[in-house]
């Protein structure tokens, strides 16, 4: 059951697409306080879990820590860090008590739970406009499917992009691209995407290209299409200032650009330098900006990232004002620490600055409103501006798109990638962490940097970042400029790679297949093991192990130097090791505590009772995978069906029955109702 | 056996006391290049395990990175760190080939164990003067003890030492301190030392007090003594230029400070503002330095911890005549994203640029010798300073004495506690792996900051520090200005830090017992498993359980919102399970792998077969602990001797037979050298 509570006045953010009546009051088991802010308050059990929270820090349990929820481009995802690029504003409480609970308003919302006090949960609001959305259910998979249902089905994307890509900010020009095709394909290991980041551009101005760089782009991302590969540009947020530069003069003539008090637009500091910010909240402008990626589409382009939209910034000029008189107000003769340490943290905190936040406004249907009220909303709507452009230049056309911030809502839009992580194995762990409720939120389409965005990254930690983002729908090894190299083929042996990528192939028609059937049916890809064995105490504190969909168990390797790990199986399993992508052992393992040893090269499954694991022949891309015929693995004793969803790929009738092929096994006997499949059986 | 190679022109850096003669040439199995940078290779086997570099980043086994010996202030320990604050170039590798290798050298050193190959070891120093050591021996504990007798007694503290201490930068004044004393005895948390950091100075001048702050500092010294709280302040590198401050005038009167090539003392901002830099590496400057000491010592205080040593600088005055330069030369009217970036980058690097260290010279027994040459030994001769400065002032007393920059060398004259980490949970971690590579390079009085030192901490998060902290010597919960208050008294139910640190109480004799044996007999305290189970593949790969002296495994809980942990037995153990100071369960478990559930609140210890516990009972500080009366846990089975170390706790008769009391257990049957022990088995 879903319950509304409305508070005030709130926003229309349009995260719900479902309507719900209004129930008065507040929810009997939490208690609010109303004087500055608005904060509700739960006495948590001791024992209670709280999930949720989408793209946050820490862990699948997210008590002992305060989170906010407020859209930062944050270069060091380090523990301490309270804000993330996505604002994903839902929490599933499993105890005494079992509840969704969703926070729909677009600003600053601060999540205490059990910082402060170890079994107190606050949540503050600022102020008293917002709608409080209260779910129960029979279990917390009932709670998240309704919550899913509510916020509307998640992006779909096209069939290429569950393929690999590599990327990397530095791929100055089509040599450099070139030889990362090259380096791939050389080596036998299977590629469907390159990124390309800000340097593509012409001075990092938006639907521009360096025909310096690329001669002939169309012809390139041709050349490369018929290699099997697709160029998947970048777009930034904040648009140039320069004379003559189309997109600026359309928006500066139109009036596109955010505005300040006094109607001048707002200037931030971004890549380009000076720019402007669409205006993606005004309906117009939104528009507008969306029908600019035409200009790459038309190009050859099937896909897109759009980045540095928190909006992020890095000064503003009111910003520099005020550096430059501190900098200017130091008395250097008898200077103290500090004014240097004060100087320091001054230009430290001269990027995205709450203040400059305040400086600007939307006109949201002739209303003008404070951008920090909605901060929250920006890297949701620009999606949404490309999303819905995308719609009109090619309507039953699927297009790759994936953000980096993001709201509730955008999930309909694109997917995510979780930002600029580093080569930490850590950030492999909090990869592992964050899926599951990234899933619980509506972002099914989504991934981490494998291998670590920033800093070095090592052979050992790109192998073991991979053999779990072979599970990940959006799998991207991309890193930094002036990192060390980091494209599979840099490495030593690098045919290491191979058995792992290799296997990400194999298991494509499988992933998809679930993909699309989580994403209609608003259910989870991966999920946490206590929303499947809830009264089970172990699995349900496991923060290291992961379901996914219905029938598997994942326990990735995540520690340097290990040779194995601890694994615990809530029920019998059978252990399927993957020694290169097509051998493995078959081991069943009873319910209970083990040990298993897992190399560098080697990726662990764990098949549940009554389901099956469903690979494709590998491929070097995903247009050349044989989506007919397959190798089915599981157990003698297991019976259960399969539902096989495959579509071409492209088009958007996701909900034509054809798209469904059962495929029944009893007793060792395999039915299927697609007679032209080619199963072969592997039973244990 | 030990062999020394010598390369070029060593500089002596006092590391090794004991004399080896030269062996010619370079160990067969390594490989030396020699053009701009001596390099030594070694390729290891994909099994080989390597332990060493002591407060180094990272694992117990350090494959996988690169890391480079150069003390360095670091603020933040993130994963990519490739120097901390020490420099202990100790490796012992495990494999088809075991041995230890010692690189003495004072400058930069690399190690690059794996990172840019796998199973490439490079050891890398910028010229080819330099000692290297191999030793050889039948085991890895073997090998250690030999390299520590090759460098020499650990340091030895007070017996009031093994207490508990509380820090925070931050306490203002006697008024603050005396909150701490009362928070902790008020409920009933036992305290032996309250540190204070920078404030307690006048405007942080070494050997000053604050008299506005205290305006009674001996009083107020003993006052707390009497309390049984002893107050630990912090002495700084950095002299504060000041006219007529005593030390700045005297130093500058015998040129005691650090000079540039133009003969002018060299110039760096720290706390104080602009400051030198005492030239430890002079032998009348050392001893000048450490004669200050008395200034406080004369006051009633017992203990120092030396800071800023590596030596850290915000500044020096060409860093800021650069930055000036930079910041002029930016046109904002055109301002560029990289511009701004560039000068961000400026300011961020002015602290401790290796640049400011070519600046400033030793004067070594009359000869000029470049700072950034002999880096690694600043903090290692200021804590020496000190310590022979001790040693004048009571020659037969005993200080409390550690330090955060360090050397191999540095271990003879006192500790070190870990440096600036931060409320993070893998930084628990890190202190658990950290331990026994200490220990393998002499560092035997040392700990983290409990709790974490940068951002705010939460009650589980100091609970689960604590629980691992009780183990270690130095036993410290420290916090920086700014952060969350971090006293045990702060947290609601405080009364849940009453067991962990009341159990503390009740082992430190045996902790004592321990840390001096392990001390005079060149033993390790902590030890990574492989260190006993040479054979066993699966200890030797555990990277979060450790051995504690002879009869102890440790398996500590380092994750948020565990209720328990997996843990490997190496052989059949004794598990007890500490519910609170005096209250456990002991359960005999079987070698091999287990899961224990343990609480917030609850210390899990393991006892090998043949080994006995030792506990007192708990009391309130460490003068008040009964060193007559003790428990004994352990196993019916079980026979075994343990030697009790006792002895008055503040005197240097280190090697007094009468210190050691036998304690004989065989059947149940105890017998004792020393009758008038009270002791109580408690066998299982």
């Amino acid at each position: 059951m879903i319950q509304k509570y409305r508070y005030g006045h709130p926003f229309e953010t349009e995260a719900v697409i479902m309507p719900v009546k209004d129930t008065l009051g507040t929810p009997d088991f939490l208690t609010v306080s109303n004087k500055d802010t608005l904060i509700f308050s739960y006495e948590m059990d001791k024992a209670d879990i709280v999930y949720g929270l989408g793209e946050a820090n820490r862990g699948i349990n997210k008590r002992g820590f305060c989170y906010k929820s407020f859209c930062t481009d944050q270069t060091t995802h380090s523990e301490e860090k309270q804000s993330l690029y996505g604002a994903h504003n839902f929490l599933l409480i499993k105890g005494k008590r079992s509840f969704g609970l969703f926070v729909d308003y677009p600003g600053l919302v601060t999540f205490d739970i059990g910082y402060t006090r170890l079994n107190l949960l606050t949540i503050e609001v600022p102020d008293a406009n917002l709608n409080l959305y209260i779910i129960t259910g029979p279990s917390l998979l009932s709670i998240t499917e309704q919550f899913r249902t509510l916020i509307g089905r998640s992006y779909i994307p096209p069939y290429f992009a569950f393929g690999f890509g590599q990327s990397r900010w530095g791929y100055q020009n089509a040599t450099d691209v070139t030889a990362v095709a090259n380096g791939y394909q050389s080596h036998d290991l299977p590629l469907d995407m390159i990124y390309l980041d800000i340097d593509y551009m012409d001075h990092y101005k938006d639907f521009t290209v360096n025909t310096e760089r690329f001669p002939d782009f169309p012809h390139f991302t041709k050349t490369m299409k018929e290699r099997g590969i697709r160029l998947i540009p970048i777009i930034d947020a904040g648009v140039k200032i320069e004379d003559g530069y189309s997109i600026y003069e359309e928006g500066k003539e139109h009036g596109y650009f955010c505005k300040k008090e006094d109607g001048d637009f707002f200037t931030a500091g971004v890549w380009p330098g000076r720019t402007h910010f669409p205006d993606v909240l005004n309906k117009e402008a939104r528009e507008w900006f969306g029908s600019k990626y035409e200009f790459l589409i038309s190009q050859g382009i099937d896909g897109f990232w759009n980045d540095m939209n928190e909006p992020a910034m890095f000064y503003s000029d009111e910003g520099i004002a005020d550096l430059l008189q501190s900098v200017f107000s130091i008395d250097l003769a008898s200077c103290h620490a500090d004014d240097m340490l004060a100087l320091r943290d001054k230009i430290n905190s001269l990027s995205n600055r709450l203040n400059d936040y305040k400086l600007f406004y939307h006109n949201v249907n002739g209303t003008p409103v404070r951008h920090d009220t909605v901060h929250n909303l920006y890297g949701y709507n620009m999606t949404r501006a490309a999303s819905e452009g995308f719609e009109k230049i090619a309507p039953n056309k699927r297009f790759l798109l994936f953000s980096r911030s993001s709201y509730i809502g955008m999930h309909r839009y694109g997917g995510i990638w979780t930002g600029d992580n580093s080569s930490w194995w850590s950030h492999l762990l909090l990869n592992i962490k964050m899926m599951p409720s990234l899933n619980m939120c509506g972002f099914l389409y989504s991934g981490a940097d494998l291998g670590g965005f920033a800093c070095d990254t090592t052979k050992d930690l790109l192998l073991r970042f991979l053999a779990f983002g072979i599970f990940t729908p959006l799998m991207r090894n991309h890193s930094a400029i002036g990192t060390r190299n980091q494209e599979c083929y840099q490495f030593e042996n690098c045919e290491d790679f191979k058995g792992i990528l290799r296997l990400r192939y194999r298991l494509i028609p499988y992933l998809y297949s679930e993909f699309v059937k989580a994403a209609l049916h608003n259910r989870m890809l991966f999920m946490p093991l206590g929303f499947l064995y809830e009264d089970d105490t172990t699995a349900s504190h496991i923060e290291d192990q992961l379901l996914f969909a219905d029938g598997l168990m994942l326990a990735p390797v995540y520690e340097p130097n290990a040779i194995g790990r601890h694994v615990y199986l809530p029920e019998d399993m059978l252990y399927l090791k993957f020694t290169s992508e097509d051998t493995y052992e078959a081991v069943p393992l009873k319910k209970g505590h083990h040990y298993i040893e897992v190399s560098l090269t080697e990726v662990p499954i764990f098949l549940r009772k009554n389901h099956f694991l469903l690979l494709a022949n590998a491929a070097d891309c995903t247009a050349n995978l044989d989506n007919t015929t397959f190798t089915l693995i599981g157990e003698k004793a297991s019976s259960g069906t399969l539902t096989l969803y495959r579509d071409n790929g492209f088009e958007k009738d996701y909900d034509n029955p054809s798209h469904y092929t059962t495929i029944q096994i009893t007793n060792g006997v395999i039915t299927t109702s697609d007679p032209s499949l080619h199963l072969t059986a592997e039973l244990y």
